[in-house]
């Protein structure tokens, strides 16, 4: 029994939670190690406190999940049975209660499936299983920050590579396309997210659709990219000046640098992250932007390009090792541009490590 | 008003819903045109049956919302502010009976986000809207179909790409890189799902993972393919022998064929679903492979990648004008290879028409 699956079950039993069920792709592959999106197939994953799991997948993954060595009980089904009708015989076998607890994440299970559920299983009660899952993924193990550090310089590669191609007239989708090609042939196989390279005005959109608009002398040039690798993701932000930069460009720049390299010297054990949010928003208001600064500092990193912990101002947790974020404030002015400055952090025991390293100077290409 | 807003208003005036809650995302882009994946965050469309509808976002998203040319209530939220209280101040002021009927997309709403409505509008009581919403974007207008034979383009020139690479030693990913580099180029911003390019044994698992294995003599190879254009998708699969092609091969490659041709021929108004289905899988069972095809027949075809109508044998929708969808038999045989030959397809007046189009007679490249 793997030690993830073991820390669960233990969680249960001291909850007196009957059974869990586990819907989310992250968190299946997480317990197994099998990655899998079923679309809108079923897929499921029952943890017990005192017996072995079992699966339940599509036909046609149940090769793929014995691939990685799963052990216990696999079910698979065809596109003409169903499966729901199956989880109720299994768990018949498994479960005699009259009211069963039963585990699910309230914050990924849709409510059609929890009916189902409760339909197979009229006795459940439901119990939420998110914290317990976030808590449990929200400190790395040194293997899953080894790959992440890995996430991290792809990302700091696929940086360099943008900047490489910048010259005039390129569009957005051009440079886009470039980077992606380059980390591809190095055989990362998904982008974490939808890369963005932005130019000029449009850098002002937090979360702008890179096009066919053409480099020209005097955009600001915002990449934002990360890749997945072995199941986990980096996310890095740069802004680079393209041929000249103006002197409100250069004031916005230092402002969210300023910002961003004050914020990462509070990034150690013991710092609570409301505060963290509060160093850099402070700063960026101070220097007159803070209405420009429209989004939280950061989001807790991972098998999920967002999960836990979310950096925002009313968040009481407190940093602890081996927690993994990101650290990105911008400052968006319309019709002038948006900067935004990202690197990806790891808590370690007396400070932080930063997993994306590429150079934060203001450069002009 | 858009006509489709008003034909949403109708139905819950019909079926006496006070309130329809919009949550997916592309259910959300198909009434307002804005297209946002506002990850962890709440992005929220309200639609009433003799109200104006209003829509709550993240701040950030605001102005990109706007730009859309909404008309209506727009109710934006910062990192800190409650999305909750600002719903339940807003639906105060429109409803105020003792219980309140409201739509929800129980498909697609987690269980987390259902119990917070509830905590919200304590007297809500939840019908399901997910087929209304399904029925609605199950027959595309001709604008739709407009833009789907263009995605569909877009995935032959995919494929045509990925064929041209083939050489001997190039991996599965260097092709894969190639092919959306050259679709990007063309401006083409996000594949509509992961690609899949796939050499000689791997071909027979029909979700497997392209990775750096080498291109041989004697391979089959598989693609699997398609782009998000104007926010619609496409859907192509088509295997090609490299260097050479042995007996077995040509058996299944034939099968294959001969399955979806079939299959293709009655592609039109009138014929159940179910039986489209049979059709293929008959031809395929009588010539051996029946085991070895695993999955059902197609998918709907859409805004998303899967949607209605499931081709699968127990459908017993009828098909109709404007129905858009892939038709996919495949057989895979461990050890030896898989062959999967889609093609999408819109059901027409009186037959169909094929929106991908590259050839299907067996290639030895």
């Amino acid at each position: 029994m793997n030690q993830r699956m073991e820390k669960m079950m233990n969680w249960l039993r001291e909850q007196q939670v009957d059974v869990a069920f586990i819907y989310a792709p992250t968190n299946i592959y997480y317990f197994t190690h099998f990655m899998c999106n079923p679309h809108e197939r079923l897929l499921g994953l029952f943890i017990f406190p005192e017996r072995d799991p079992f699966l339940i997948c599509p036909l046609l993954e149940m090769r793929e999940v014995k691939n990685t060595g799963w052990p216990y009980t696999i079910i698979g089904y065809d596109d003409v049975e169903n499966p729901w009708e199956m989880i109720r015989a299994e768990l018949s076998k498994r479960l005699q209660k009259q009211v069963i607890q039963m585990g699910i994440e309230k914050e990924k299970l849709t409510y059609a499936r929890a009916e189902q559920l409760k339909q197979v299983i009229p006795s459940a009660q439901f119990v939420s299983i998110d914290e317990q899952l976030n808590e449990l993924r929200l400190i790395k193990n040194a293997e899953e920050i080894h790959i992440m550090r890995e996430a991290g310089k792809w990302a700091d590669y696929g940086v360099e590579v943008g900047i490489s191609c910048l010259k005039e007239g390129i569009t957005e989708m051009e440079v886009l396309a470039q980077i992606e090609l380059e980390l591809k042939k190095q055989g990362i196989q998904d982008m974490a997210f939808s890369t963005m390279v932005l130019f000029g005005e449009k850098t002002s959109l937090p979360h702008g659709h890179p096009g066919r608009n053409e480099l020209k002398k005097g955009d600001m040039v915002l990449f934002d990219l990360g890749v997945k690798w072995k199941g986990y993701c980096s996310d890095i932000t740069r802004t680079v000046a393209f041929g000249s930069v103006n002197e409100k460009q250069r004031e916005i720049y230092e402002t969210v640098l300023n910002a961003q390299l004050e914020a990462l010297k509070y990034c150690k054990p013991g710092t609570r992250i409301g505060d963290l949010d509060q160093v850099a928003r402070s700063i960026i208001a101070e220097a007159g932007f803070g209405a420009y600064f429209t989004h939280r500092l950061g989001h807790g990193l991972g098998m999920e390009v967002h999960e836990y912990p979310s950096l925002n101002g009313t968040n009481d947790q407190v940093l602890q090792p081996g927690m993994t974020f990101t650290v990105e404030p911008g400052i968006y002015v319309p019709e002038i541009c948006g900067v935004r400055i990202e690197d990806d952090v790891v808590i370690t025991q007396d400070g932080h490590e930063t997993l994306t390293r590429f150079p934060k100077e203001l450069q002009v290409i």
